[in-house]
């Protein structure tokens, strides 16, 4: 039976194998994202540069002969090769950059076909882009990968590219009800990247099944892809987070999470304790110190030159954090992080995963904030992989609500696997 | 009584104080250092490309009454405001840039005026750019930052910035008779700056003088200037390195090394016996797979677009080694790092430093090669800090050999101090 959807609906792994089987061309699948993106950009304003030859350019492979191209969006602290980097700011320099990302250039040998640049918050941190909520445009999509999340979330491309120092990939992916992923520190390349905090800066993927991020890592990595291998949930061992700031959650998202808890123990998963608080707490506070410290000095550029247009809550926020910090304390902080990052492994050893809310309930409903950050700052320092799913909605307003799920260093292809049995069972 | 040198001669702290005294003006500091680098680029080749404006833009600032501009040189895979970087390539866009890196717009700040970009290595790693070593004109001025090295031995600048992955400030600073100072790693940002391997790239400088070394490591911190304090030899621990491959150095090489240690015990230091060589031996193995896996990833814009136009040493050097990682291996060799770091950390405890040679000799009588990078690999991936003293020449050439300082993580300011007490007694 043909599909019934069309093309911008698909998933990149879905419309692939359509065009494998000759029931869609990679023209048509452009063409249909690009539409949407038409369509619908006047209210969600997910975009900051539209590539103008994305059709052209998709048939001039065709008749190359290539492959399909897959298309993506990638966030507007990422360089890719002939579009302008703004940065979510108004005074850098608008020439279209010449060398791309790593992470970009691996991208583009592989079939990604760029349809452009999506909205960040200011330098990647908390003043906000334009883009609105999918779910109810008068809600934040979160930030500050706000307009990659939001043209996932809104069928204008299947996936795109963001970055995570603080919560910057799952906070904006669970208020848009996709899915989000934040790698293990260091699995993607990040050249080419605005710098944040280096020691937590990471490359992350937004997209809307577990399928679409499998594909788009093995892509990043240049391997092989490694098919999502299915995992019965009866083999695993789990964690529910029940320490600050997780147990503040709103009511409504701390049942919903607890619920799902009591769901994989009756689908046969084993719940294990564990005694992290204490770690996690100080891996807050390091994570508060330490970014601070380090985004002073990646954006001394803009720090010097463009003081008086950067935003009262970045001079006022991180950069004021980072003055509590000199170079003689900063040492002692990354060996801090070193010595909890072995604690935590040899903690985690006992789970598969960990749950937890992604953020403190859906996204608020204002567009002057991206919301609270809390919910996955420790994972960031740590270096954890995590995944947001989208499970839930609120009662009320039917906003999504993302259960946050966390595994050991190192432990994405695991953390991948259990994320698509939970999808299969709980979505 | 005044100065007889010239101004090109002095050292930056030098030049500041006879401004401050009004024996010198900044802009003849300025043009006494361009007539320098004009006088002798065609012999030695250290820069891919000069500021035409570096006179006028220090005549600009006496004007505005700002305080005198220190000429610096930046190793040319470092984003400066203004001037092209073109990474020791010939196709890369020769745009000048218009985001600067995070440690230069600190230094610009701060009164730095940039000469202009010297010349690196292509992509800061082995096959060798024009320059010459200002000591023999036939011998490498080692990599990958040649040109740093070089225009601080010829006194062409008093200080250069370089950057090291593996051996690429300490070897080429060895090999020019100058101080090389590599930090602790994630010392200075490195925002801006081409990434090869971003578990070990560190920005590091070329000077004359560790009180240079003192004046710019202030600056790039944006603290108050800590004077170096006067250390007594016989208040501190060293230990000489004796393990693989500094125990295979050169004869002259190790008998000077040797010859110094027995200084330092007549001198009142207290030598200590390290057991480390089973620790740095594998680091050196995980250098050179973490490096090459990262530094495939990081230059992959330049594999996919330029393969053919990158060196053979580059294809069949970093790359070829990369590609026996996987991203399976790679999270756990860096987790390895972590606990070499932790364990050389605590063995370090009882030493101020350690001894050992920069290189295996003085530089080689070769353009083609820049020598070897063993003898650092280690502590750049240990992120120990680490600084090379011109201490020695060859007694056939009078060729510089230097000998490689090395401290604890975070324990910068001490190596500084203890380098200045050695520099003071043995140079």
């Amino acid at each position: 039976m043909r599909d019934k959807r069309e093309p911008f609906e698909l998933s990149a792994t879905e419309a692939l194998h359509s065009i494998a089987t000759d029931e869609l061309t990679s023209v048509a699948w452009i063409e249909s994202c690009r539409e949407r993106i038409d369509a619908r950009e006047p209210d969600i304003q997910a975009w900051s540069y539209l590539n103008p030859d994305a059709v052209a350019q998709t048939t001039t492979r065709v008749d190359q002969g290539h492959g399909p191209s897959i298309p993506v969006g990638v966030k507007d602290i990422i360089d890719v090769y002939g579009m302008p980097t703004m940065m979510g700011t108004d005074f850098h320099d608008d020439t279209p950059v010449s060398r791309e990302g790593g992470s970009v250039a691996i991208m583009r040998a592989a079939g990604c076909l760029f349809m452009g640049k999506t909205v960040t918050t200011e330098l990647g941190h908390r003043h906000p882009g334009p883009t609105r909520n999918p779910h109810n445009l008068a809600h934040t999509p979160g930030g500050s990968s706000s307009g990659s999340a939001a043209a996932v979330a809104d069928f204008m491309v299947p996936l795109c590219l963001g970055t995570q120092t603080t919560a910057s990939v799952i906070r904006p992916a669970a208020f848009c009800g996709i899915v989000g992923y934040k790698p293990t520190y260091g699995d993607f390349d990040k050249s080419g990247i605005l710098a944040n905090a280096p020691t937590m800066d990471t490359l992350g993927i937004m997209a809307r099944s577990i399928d679409d991020l499998g594909l788009l890592r093995s892509i990043l990595l240049e391997e092989a892809r490694r098919e999502v291998t299915d995992v019965s949930l009866s083999d695993i061992n789990f964690a529910l987070l029940d320490v600050h700031p997780w147990n503040t959650a709103e009511a409504e998202t701390r049942r919903v999470i607890e619920a799902l808890a009591d769901d994989m123990v009756r689908a046969g998963a084993r719940p294990v304790d564990l005694t992290i608080g204490d770690q996690v707490k100080r891996l807050i506070e390091l994570h508060r110190l330490i970014s601070g410290y380090e985004f002073g000095r990646s954006i001394a550029y803009e720090r010097t030159r463009h003081l008086n247009q950067l935003s009262t809550v970045l001079r006022e926020g991180r950069l004021a954090d980072g003055r509590e910090v000199d170079s003689r304390r900063y040492p002692d902080l990354i060996r801090e992080v070193a010595a909890l990052r072995a604690t935590l492994a040899e903690a985690l050893k006992v789970v598969d995963i960990i749950i937890s809310p992604s953020a403190a309930g859906p996204a608020p409903a204002s567009l002057e904030s991206t919301g609270d950050a809390a919910f996955s700052a420790a994972w960031s320092l740590a270096g954890n992989p995590v995944i947001t799913l989208p499970l839930f909605k609120a009662a009320d307003t039917a906003m999504p609500i993302g259960c946050q799920l966390i595994a050991g260093f190192g432990e994405d292809e695991r953390l991948l696997n259990v994320s698509q049995a939970i999808m299969a069972r709980f979505q």
